[in-house]
């Protein structure tokens, strides 16, 4: 049995990047994470850096703005994997070329794990957030780096324990509010099974150069079917409050950053559909479940359970 | 009397920027407004570009992005304030260059209109935010260029009416989660007084090359008082529930983008008192309402008789 490919995760500590990690490990990848000496030592990710050692985890000092041990790190591994955050999205040319030196890398995932970026119908300054991501992708290709781009969708965890609703720390049991009329499809996913899928990705030739959609069929989900499902559950009927597009609109218009990030990231999932309107077709994506039907996902139904 | 300077606003449809038009439109200032063909005949901003019509506003074709129609904007007037949005900070270097090469500006003011980013003890992901504008102001001093820095603290119509509640759309009425301790205190500003201090201070030479604070003394309050004088006001009692920095911390941590930013800026204001925490020297700075007392500012306590 061939050696498995060594993974280099780049911002593992971060919020998506810790499951990647840990998958990596799991999945029985040599797993190699960038981080700062202050992060290493300090107490702020303290928790997740013990977690990371209990699962043999190497840990590479360096930096995303220190070139030298970007290659350095690179030069170590097979495949690398970007997990940094929204803010250093723009800074992965630096990873770019640092693969583009080391000259060794057999893929690349850069950090998405949200929409299908060129598949978008989304307004400022949602916009610009995504296109944000559309340029690394079109620098990778520039530089004829192999990649996969993984299009998790939502973040069951962000999305699912309050059902959307901004602030609260639980799910509605009085009264709900809906973007648009909750029709358009959106699909929830969990993170552990996101971090899955992205390493099962990482060295199989069906993903190459490809876009990686994960989108098992019991996640997908309306705004209106999800609030149905859990109704269910509690059973209670909730008074449902529609914010119409317009209005919608217009709360992004008049709000500040970061919440008209917020608003707008809302109108293009739950208004526009963007995470389902579109075929996946062979020429430029797969779809994650039907490429690992054994890898048993967490459903939306089951995720509920854990809030009645 | 010597006629006003001549005022150039680029940003000027987004969400502090339409104030800040008005304003100099109001103070008699020749304004003009850098807009997108798009933009000046699309519907997304028809009614703020009606009102700018109706206040005598010039408007010039152009965007941030296109150099040459910056420098020919730029050419006609004499003051430059941008206001454009997070996701453009980074790219005022492209107003600098500008400026540099008209040659003809007397004051530029860069977007900013929040805390200090000199003084401020945030955590990651706001340090990183408010340090794009801390590179900004660092570029601007080394090209020499006369400028104001507009420290306007938090916006009264984005924290008020719904008292940092993030999501509700009224202030609470029953319980309310106050960050930190509460006792660290905030300055809330209405957004037209800002708009009127920053006009007052474009051609004063006491603001040159200084931050101007927007601070006048019935504006500060630490969340704890913020509440008292709420429940004062609707005669109840509400229960407080706290939230210590270290769960603060712990959710920063955990949320994702753009939720970790919102929780960074309120651990920033509320647990770390970056808007007050600090003395403003004459070195370096000054406060709005000592520079101008004329100006009837709104104060909290009036604003928020609105939502009683």
């Amino acid at each position: 049995m061939a050696e498995k490919n060594k993974i280099l995760i780049i911002g593992g500590t971060g919020y998506i990047g810790k499951y990647i990690v840990e998958a990596s490990a799991r999945l029985g990848h040599p797993t190699f994470a960038l981080v700062r000496e202050s992060t290493l030592s300090g107490p702020a990710k303290a928790t997740i850096i013990d977690n990371f050692k209990s699962l043999g985890v190497n840990f590479l000092i360096g930096d995303l703005h220190d070139y030298e041990s970007l290659v350095k790190a690179i030069k170590q591994v097979d495949v690398v994997i970007s997990t940094v955050g929204q803010g250093q999205v723009p800074d992965q040319v630096k990873i770019i070329d640092a693969i583009k030196e080391a000259g060794n890398i057999k893929r690349f995932i850069p950090s998405e794990f949200g929409n299908d970026v060129d598949h978008v119908h989304a307004v400022e300054p949602a916009k610009s957030t995504f296109n944000e991501k559309v340029k690394v992708r079109r620098a990778i290709e520039a530089a004829g780096i192999p990649y996969a781009y993984v299009a998790s969708n939502f973040f069951a965890g962000y999305f699912l324990p309050n059902l959307n609703q901004l602030g609260a720390t639980a799910p509605p049991r009085d009264k709900v509010v809906i973007l648009g009329d909750g029709n358009p499809k959106a699909i929830f996913n969990k993170e552990d099974d996101i971090a899955t899928y992205t390493i099962k990705a990482v060295d199989d030739p069906r993903t190459l150069n490809k876009i990686l959609y994960i989108g098992p069929p019991a996640n997908i989900y309306s705004f209106n079917d999800l609030v149905s499902l859990w109704e269910k559950k509690i059973d209670k009927t909730l008074e449902r409050i529609y914010v119409p597009e317009e209005q919608l609109l217009k709360n992004i218009q008049e709000a500040d950053f970061p919440l008209n990030v917020i608003y707008a990231l809302g109108h293009s999932v739950f208004v526009k559909g963007d995470q389902t309107n579109f075929e996946i077709e062979e020429s430029f994506g797969v779809e994650a479940s039907e490429l690992y039907p054994e890898v048993k996902y967490t459903t939306v139904d089951e995720y509920l359970n854990a809030f009645v």
